[in-house]
């Protein structure tokens, strides 16, 4: 028995007639003599050629799809269509059956909505194969862009006590019983008895924290989970998920820009080169889909195209304002078809707003800065007109907001004065506020929803779909 | 102006007599004269001459440490010891001050103690720098290990449902008000009220879910955080902390043993390479720490050397009844030296044994296998013997158990009666099961403690200063 070898390296072998030991699940196995075997090293299957004839029938009623399988051979150039090589079984070995009776994979088209009933099958579809690929290799690209830039990769808290951001509403942590919680004296929740002797939640961002370190380091980023406690049943949204937030010191909100622009592309270009199988698998998966859909609803490129388009070309900057004009005079605006009518400055942009600006008008990514302060975080830099702040969010087509960032306020009164005016307690963020009162410096930052990142790479429609075991809510299956 | 240059670059220059723009952090201001800049790109400073007689004496005042500032000026060849080349200031800027008075790091020597009160600053200083650079260049070189492999970066779940693993105590995650837990009509918390409609907590660990993906994917791995609610109040524990675990189809004990082994020895390497000036100070700061300490507790290797024996030799592998054998007949055990006895063969090693192993007989890394299975987790493979399991344990030196891992027990009848032997409940882990009913086969994992991976590599004796923002009984501070 030779070694093992991964079928990704078989099929790019240029050596033939050689003996190899190849392992992996079935796909399929056609007139008990063809096997389609693949082992999620690629998205392709290695053809296996079963001698029937001199092989144990028992045996043979046990390839079925989903049994795990290690086959010896010659590897040999393939005279069949869709493949240069495939492999001539001299001995089969079941390693784990696979009941065709009970397995619920079938060699057939399975939805989207049942395969995420048995998320703990779906790797083993062709279209999920192909999505955690391409996951795996935008979330290396993201770690290389930043090393080869020299940011520092830092580990923010995921439980914490401080939830001062108020970006949402977030999960308790607590080791008490929750059938019997402590109160104290004046029969509130003491949480003096908790595990952390105070009450903590779940992160929503690792910003402030990652301020922290950018102030000595310069340049971090995290890559971790974020959560949110929102009851929202949506296709853009999820209880848990990974979110990239990079940290600049001596940074401006341009600087921030252009940082945020280079990731996007850099991890892109990094997938189509990596995943150039199942990226045009996704594609013809799109195509397929829209196949379905009234002519006037599908997309003018294909996914690959997209994703190449989005390349070759830099993204639109314009300012809030110039936004909302733009929207103003626009044609949907003056025939009544936004449902939210945009009439003036200062409120926020709706998803069809921006659709419209990514979409219809730009069509390519956009950049929107310097948003009204009153619709922004309070830690945002206040502009010079009193009225904005040095805010910046990336919108992509199909996905909406994928980057949300800014310069941050350096100045130790404006940012205290802002807190005042949110009731935003100072005294919980004493840390925070440290940095402003030594060395503080210009910086900047954005966070990148991860699994939005990935929705637009595999062209996925629901982001349920592009994480091993989505969290929503009443759902924490596996 | 120019653009600014990190001092990292600048340091590592060729080239002089050119105008330059460095900022950071002011570490100390000599004689009014010079002034030791850091901006975290590298442990070592950059000297920056101010000419004193013609800058504003205002100006000099706020030169003060931990400042912000940003300087222009001619990097010109030092003629100074300990450096080559240095910023000759044409012009300073100060960009944030900081109140001598007030900043709570001096330039004098910290306790580590007072440091982790003020966790958000001691990022600014060469101690924790140093460690933070380091555990990201361990952090980047774990993902590049796995992705020259082929190994697939999977994102399990924080928030799970299941605690089956029994691995310790979890922390509870709920959206419900403390104050107020709903209660269903027998008294019991009503959990089909929780946000997820079930009681969910932090996950203690991957592994599981892992596995779930190696069964299409082959080769996956985990980086993630864990949580142990437990009241471990030790140099070792943290409730919150990094954990890796490859999970691997196709593999068995050796596998594992050899693809751990591999990248302990490929991380530290990488560390050695990137971060040598860092290493180089922190095993100068231990061998300080140590000469308070009597000449017989003093290591015999300093830092460098034992990261660099640690490369050189094959780690020492043997089985627990081996190292049972051995210990019965050391000399502390005949001696009674030992606080635990060692008398037979099924109990745990404490860390005394595990330490005499490592530290005073092989004096090197050893991987410990086949323990018995009674204290041992339910999904590690069953031996022959019918009394040992698959496991496998990495003890290094100073550190203790670094890694542990099995071969899984992929047969149905043997998982399901452990199980049933151990009373864990096989409806709530029906999705685990469910990978031994299809296409099931051997595979292999282990978990790797990231802290304590930074530990080691640090040569830091205290896990709270290796991660940002510690976790521990009673603080959850920033």
């Amino acid at each position: 028995m030779s070694q093992r070898i991964k079928i990704k390296a078989l099929l790019e072998s240029t050596q033939t007639d050689i003996d190899v030991t190849v392992k992996g699940w079935v796909r399929t196995f056609r007139n008990n003599q063809f096997i389609a075997l693949n082992d999620g090293s690629t998205n392709n299957n290695i053809q296996v050629v079963v001698d029937f004839e001199n092989t144990d029938p028992a045996l043979l009623k046990r390839i079925t799809t989903g049994a795990a399988i290690s086959v010896f051979g010659l590897l040999v150039a393939s005279l069949g269509k869709g493949q240069t090589v495939e492999v001539k079984a001299k001995t089969i070995e079941i390693l784990g059956d696979s009941d065709p009776e009970k397995y619920p994979l079938q060699p057939k088209k399975h939805s989207l909505e049942f395969l995420r009933e048995i998320a703990h099958l779906r790797f083993r579809t062709n279209t999920f194969g192909a999505i955690f690929r391409v996951r795996n290799s935008l979330a290396f690209a993201i770690h290389q862009f930043f090393q080869e830039k020299g940011f520092v990769y830092l580990h923010t808290p995921i439980i914490t006590a401080s939830d001062a951001e108020g970006a949402g509403e977030t999960f308790h942590v607590t080791n008490f019983d929750l059938d019997n919680v402590p109160k104290a004296d004046g029969g509130e929740v003491d949480f003096k008895q908790d595990f952390f002797g105070r009450a903590t939640n779940l992160t929503v961002s690792g910003q402030l924290e990652g301020e922290l370190g950018a102030m000595a380091l310069s340049d971090i980023y995290t890559f971790g989970p974020t959560f949110r406690a929102e009851n929202s049943n949506t296709t853009r949204h999820l209880a848990e998920f990974w979110m990239i937030e990079p940290e600049m010191a001596f940074a401006d909100i341009v600087d921030n820009m252009d940082t945020a622009e280079a990731l996007l592309k850099y991890v892109i270009a990094y997938a189509l080169d990596k995943n150039k199988d199942d990226i045009e698998f996704l594609t013809q998966r799109l195509l397929d889909e829209e196949k379905q859909k009234p002519q006037n609803e599908r997309s003018e490129m294909s996914l690959t195209e997209k994703l190449q388009f989005c390349l070759a070309n830099d993204f639109e900057r314009l300012t809030y304002t110039e936004a909302i004009e733009i929207l103003k005079e626009s044609t949907p605006n003056k025939k009544k078809k936004f449902q939210y009518p945009v009439e003036g400055w200062g409120t926020d942009l709706q998803s069809e707003h921006e659709r419209y600006l990514v979409e219809k008008l730009f069509k390519k990514p956009v950049i929107l800065t310097d948003y009204p302060k009153e619709i922004k975080s309070f830690y945002m830099r206040q502009n010079e007109d009193g009225k904005t702040v040095a805010a910046m969010d990336i919108l992509f087509p199909g996905i909406g907001e994928i980057v949300g960032g800014s310069q941050r306020e350096e100045r130790l009164d404006k940012l205290e004065e802002r807190m005042d005016d949110l009731g935003i307690p100072k005294d919980e963020l004493w840390w925070y506020l440290d940095t402003r009162r030594f060395g503080a410096c210009p910086h900047a930052g954005f966070g990148l929803g991860f699994e939005r990142l990935v929705l637009f790479v595999t062209g996925m429609g629901n982001i349920r779909d592009v994480i091993p075991f989505p969290r929503f809510p009443k759902n924490a299956e596996f």
